[in-house]
């Protein structure tokens, strides 16, 4: 990770230059409200709903901007990329705007339709099995082979200050409604999104709290804002929330989430399932499992929004068609 | 009908000033687009998403602006309104904040979720059987005998204003994207929504085409745009789109639409089920299948939009879970 070592930090301008980099690529979501939200919160709550995202999720952000700063010679080689679905979609989507081939490294148990549209895009899938392989492996051998450029899921600054730019629209659309954000609360898994987004909402807002949301069990995020250190979690098995399975957070990422975060808070299966139904049925809105981690901290009242502006990052909406019936009955 | 005969059009005024009454109670509704989309219709698609607005669909524009016209002397009395779902709740909304009672009269095979949440917002909901019973009778009979008044679907001046409010925020959104709206489409069932929109899209936008959607069998508009005349669709039995059931274009919707709207185009219920699922697996948006209709015909084919800008409606989301499962799948 010589890069890493020369640059590890992220900063408002970092993100300034990935907005402009994404610009005429990346879809400018809106900012949303929902009175049957405010009223079930009681207080202003507001969405950004990156299911709207090219690609389904935030990921494509951080793909498009690493990827758009590969040098031209290096540009042949292709990339790879290990992902379980969301950043798949995103590195793909972006090779082909891009022109490069791309492989990506999959686990064989990820939703099918994450596979399906990452393969829709061009890429190559190549599938590893979670529990006995090791996808950074596969997915450096494939590097080293082809002379492809890995693009990292989190851990990198130019990923780190894509994902940024989600916050950073956040902050531009707040201020248009004369609005300060006083918590935001976004999805973590390897700490990317919510390290760009929270760079973003602190250069401008020194005291809103930013939040991460986990999946209960899988909390070494909560774990290690707590003890100030990197630390695994202890969950064995799964949760419905597959892009939110990362089993310790980034070094990059939480060089900055350490410093920038204020706490972690977590949200069971079954309140992940409320969020989902409730976006389905008051917010109209299709939001994966992981995507709505946040949401369902809220709804499930972990998290104190009395008398606040409360901004949720819905990150993402691929989630299948028979495991979406499911969940909204 | 005092009223209509006394104001039997709608100017771009009257939208101006429904803006403003709805100023502080509708969603500001964004408009959206998707890589997915233009890559699919090759061309630019902009959404505009009413299953965002409060209620889950774009009733509640037309019937806040109505009762908010309401004099203080009358209120009292409440309102009454014969509705097969997405107008129930708009009344019902509107009625709890304007601190009015309600009774909706609605067909008893309508959609469970548009009756519950109907009565969550405090209506009091009156079945009656479509096939036997007429509903404008029965509303007409409790408006007697409550005093209250009865707020029409569509056949009113101040509705289709308040529905207009969807075209003129269209309107504002194009232009400050710098881009002119070559084609419009909305679903059409009596016909208010597209006739408040074709209103404040055509004051700005004169070369603008303003094309309605509606399902096959169920063609009064399509029909009625040809003949010149007001004609009855001749569809029995039923279609997927609960919300678009009106038998025969309304009298003062008609008179703007004959005049404004370009043509009618139809979806058949297959094309509005791909429709849904499209706008599920890559919209990510839940759209009800009456609501889906115009995206349906576009998706189907039946619009030319080739090097064109095309705005389509999405009116509504209120669809059962039951019934949306199946449709995705």
């Amino acid at each position: 990770m010589a890069e890493s070592s020369l640059r590890s930090t992220v900063s408002s301008a970092d993100i300034d230059a990935a907005a402009r980099v994404l610009a005429n690529f990346a879809v400018r979501t809106p900012l949303l409200s929902s009175p049957a939200l405010d009223e079930r919160a009681g207080t202003r709550i507001f969405l950004k709903p990156e299911m709207l995202q090219r690609t389904g999720s935030f990921k494509f952000r951080g793909a498009f901007n690493k990827m758009s700063s590969i040098p031209a010679a290096a540009r042949g080689g292709g990339v790879v990329a290990f992902s379980s679905g969301n950043h798949a979609q995103g590195v793909a989507a972006a090779a082909r705007i891009l022109h490069m081939p791309a492989t990506i490294v999959m686990p064989a148990d990820a939703p099918l339709t994450k596979r399906e549209r990452t393969k829709a895009y061009g890429a190559r899938v190549v599938l590893y099995d979670r529990v006995s392989e090791d996808r950074e492996a596969i997915a450096r051998d494939i590097a080293d082979k082809q002379g492809a450029t890995l693009v990292p899921p989190y851990d990198d600054p130019m990923v780190i200050a894509g994902q940024g730019t989600v916050g950073r629209e956040i902050a531009e659309d707040m201020a248009a409604l004369g609005l300060t954000p006083d918590i935001v609360i976004a999805p973590v898994s390897g700490g990317g999104l919510i390290a760009g987004v929270a760079t973003a909402i602190k250069a401008r807002y020194p005291q809103a709290m930013v939040i991460s949301a986990e999946p209960q069990g899988f909390d070494d995020h909560a774990r290690s804002l707590r003890s100030g250190k990197r630390e695994p979690h202890r969950a064995e098995g799964r949760t419905i929330c597959d892009a939110l399975m990362a089993s310790i957070p980034g070094e990059i990422t939480f060089a900055i989430n350490s410093r920038l975060l204020t706490q972690g808070v977590t949200a069971s299966d079954a309140e992940v399932t409320v969020a989902v139904g409730f976006a389905f049925r008051e917010l109209k809105l299709v939001v994966e499992p992981g995507g709505s981690v946040g949401l369902a901290a809220l709804l499930a009242g972990h998290i104190d929004a009395r008398d606040k502006n409360v901004v949720i990052v819905l990150s993402g909406g691929n989630v299948d068609a028979d495991l979406f019936a499911k969940l909204i009955r």
